[in-house]
């Protein structure tokens, strides 16, 4: 995966660990695509400064992601959650019984909210 | 919740982010109903340096989970497979078509490994 990419997912997981001002540089930065200067202007922090918080934060959210492994999880369950959906349709395929369409529009409830 | 299950719960979720030292005491303590008397006996070290590694532990973890919130996104995820798991059983009831039996038998498969 792009490192870019894997950074703001691992963001999404763990930005609720680090502080706001972590959390606010990291955000312009992967997810607002602000480059170095621009947020060394916007913060009023010298630019070398806001390098060594996105490199420190991105070996911190590294270490949370090795331990908690909260991405490689969140995966898993979408993986599973795509196998449960097709297998779902199968069923709705083989059977036209108006209460099974109901059950399963009911999982399908329950496995968009996972 | 009682206290010492929610932490021994909290030990499972986090206990990654613990030093191998303090993982160990809170496991003993929690998990294997060790008395303070007793760890410091085991691990010799003074009763009252392990008293008060349990109470910045207990800290800790309920920091955590206030950020991550991974014992209450597990709890939502585990009402949810009890629903599916609950539908599914009524799609069986209404349909004994061959095909949705083994689809329900992958979906149930899926759910119990999520």
């Amino acid at each position: 995966m792009d490192e870019r990419i894997e950074i703001s997912i691992l963001l999404d997981f763990y930005g609720s660990m680090l502080t706001d001002k972590q959390r606010d540089i990291m955000n312009l930065y992967y997810n607002e695509d602000f480059s170095l200067a621009e947020i060394s202007e916007h913060t009023n922090t010298s630019r070398q400064a806001i390098y060594d918080l996105i490199k420190r934060c991105n070996k911190i959210l590294v270490q949370y992601e090795n331990k908690l492994k909260l991405m490689e999880k969140f995966n898993k369950i979408k993986l599973s959650k795509e196998i449960i959906l097709d297998r779902l349709k199968e069923i709705d395929k083989s059977c036209s019984d108006i209460n099974v369409s109901k059950n399963i529009n009911e999982i399908v409830n329950e496995i968009n909210n996972l």
